[in-house]
């Protein structure tokens, strides 16, 4: 048996993961943490069975205390409660999908704890990338990328030397806005930013790829993964989304990996890594296909983009406040506060604002985040 | 060093392969073989030095002699020659880039020897498939494949189980007469059969590559290359060739090898494998590459792969009938001895009239490819 813990089970990576569970019968659910969605909760507790299960606020967790008080299922919460689910003996690998900041602290004390890391969480290593790796390797444990695009990396690198390595070529489908030039975007709306056109995901996520800031937290955790400078990252455009991405190699060979949109794929692979099993579903039909596309995307309308470099060539708290202010910004938008274009301003002014702290300590990236949020309230 | 042999030096896959060990300065090479381009040849030998050298008749060995005798090169012919040459103490790995079966004797006396193949001649796996394999594995010895889609598949399948393999996807160009129906190919000329649209080959692949006969030829040495069925194997045709070919594995996963029309990748990758090397050349730039087409192939019009895999799936001598009678059909129809559609025509009549025998000998594959060269003689 494998025994895993997730961090946000409730969310849609969370709920896939449990989805692979069942259709598996070797892996065993140890723990599971949620953010308040307690009803969910409660359901996939009473199917999978968790000796541990968390909630963030302490009111949720007595809620949720009252629901399973006949099962002997412990209730923790807070960030106390997701360490204790993260670092519980005997798991042996933690999904970490949950969204935000919040999954730095729970990662860092799993890879102390010797767990392995299936990672869905971007801002752990976006923004800690140089604790989190160094540490991981000091304690022997594999972080293993959950979302697709680095999945399919990882899986077109294996058998290869990393150092025949040349550039990553990161695909993106351009989200709902692709070929849009910049006075297109003045008016978008909630609902027209929320069509994504292959995937199907959380809100957040789905604004950012619609920014393409989301390409741009994958370009910056690409750096941190797969050991490269992120100017060796390309970004490459392909509508369709059936390219996942691709590496290229020093001799000029370029291995890819194909698939569904299907987000199973890599959460099944990461569980089982490094062997590959059964998965139900659809398939690629070549002969039904037709075509792929391809395009350089357009850093002068997607600038979030471009700022994404920047923050990603500097490194340091850099990459912290361009992601802070992008997910406080896209909050804003999704509450209908600010305009859409704003979103990308507000993290360019935030950027601009910042003094560079090199090598940050967890505190000072958790203050760059603070003083990031206290700099966009205050534009109020 | 890495010491090796080529046979075939004078051909499309040897001057390429020459070109590799031009580029790195670590590959010795002690042996060369041709056919009958003794000026060429003799070049080479200048160049780089063999320790033996051989040509198919004695006539053009003294010829050779004679032009080599300021050296200390040893010049032999024949059968016996070129086993020689496979043969050769030191040698690490044969280049196999003969064409025909005559390459199958020196292949098979080459694994015996213990040299690890990196192989060119489709022939070879094609008729005797049933032999080489087992006898590789027996003497710990790597059959590397060098043609461009086998080397793609190779390594796509790098890092994974092999039972972990649901399908092989083999890319297909389509060739110069991609979309045409069997009446628009009535009048084929050499000319027009001779103009493949992406890749610069040897006459006789280029004209199996019209036919669609080379696919056919090569889903069956994908057969024992890999292990497969031939109904795992499924043809796509790729028009612009950029994806080299595919592997389908049991998760849904696609992993492909992209890269420009050059053979010198296939080629260093089996002399180096596992390792990758720089090789200069042109690199794939999705940014400006636009798209890639996929489509179903025309079984009907190229009815040539339908008999493909009819002699694939049946096994025995069939796929030795349909080899030798596509060699010999080939060879008239460049000499305009016959029209281009009886290619097929006498493929399909000599499958017709021939009596299968399972796990042939190599004498019963050779008698074989006797009496079907008779057969087709008789026709005329």
């Amino acid at each position: 048996m494998k025994k895993i813990a997730i961090l946000g089970s409730t969310g849609s990576i969370g709920t896939q993961t449990l989805e692979v569970v069942r259709e598996n019968k070797d892996i065993e659910v140890l723990g599971l943490a949620a953010g308040s969605n307690v009803e969910l909760l409660e359901k996939q507790a009473r199917e999978f069975h968790p000796r541990l299960i968390a909630v963030w606020t302490e009111e949720k967790a007595k809620e949720l205390r009252a629901r399973v008080r006949d099962t002997d299922m412990k209730v923790v919460s807070g960030m106390e409660g997701l360490i204790e689910v993260s670092t519980m003996s005997d798991v042996e690998i933690l999904v970490t999908a949950i969204v935000g900041m919040i999954g730095i602290r729970p990662t860092v004390e799993a890879v102390r704890a010797g767990k392995n890391i299936a990672l869905a969480n971007k801002e752990t290593l976006v923004t800690a990338g140089h604790i989190i790796m160094p540490l991981a390797e000091e304690n022997h444990v594999s972080v293993l990328p959950v979302d697709s695009e680095h999945s399919a990396i990882f899986q077109s690198l294996r058998g290869n030397e990393a150092k025949a390595v040349n550039r990553i070529l990161l695909t993106a489908s351009g989200g709902p806005f692709r070929g849009k030039r910049e006075e297109d975007l003045l008016n978008v709306r909630v609902e027209d930013a929320l069509r994504h056109p292959n995937w199907s995901m959380g809100q957040k996520i789905t604004i950012d790829s619609s920014t393409m800031v989301n390409k741009g937290l994958e370009v910056i955790e690409a750096k941190w993964l797969f050991g490269v400078d992120v100017d060796q990252v390309q970004v490459v455009v392909q509508p369709q989304s059936i390219i996942h991405s691709m590496v290229e190699y020093v001799d000029g060979a370029v291995m890819a990996q194909l698939g569904t949109p299907d987000m199973k794929l890599p959460i099944q692979y990461a569980l089982y890594y490094p062997k590959r099993r059964y998965l139900p579903g659809e398939r690629l039909d070549f002969w039904s296909l037709g075509r792929l596309d391809f395009e350089k995307p357009d850093m002068d309308t997607f600038y979030g983009l471009k700022l994404a470099y920047d923050a990603g060539r500097a490194g340091g708290t850099l990459p912290t406040v361009f992601n802070a202010a992008n997910e406080l910004a896209v909050k804003q938008f999704l509450n209908r506060e600010i305009k859409y274009l704003e979103i990308i301003e507000i993290i360019e002014d935030c950027m601009k604002a910042h003094k560079n702290i090199k090598e940050p300590t967890l505190e000072q990236i958790f203050d760059t985040e603070r003083a990031t949020y206290e700099r966009i309230e205050s534009r109020r």
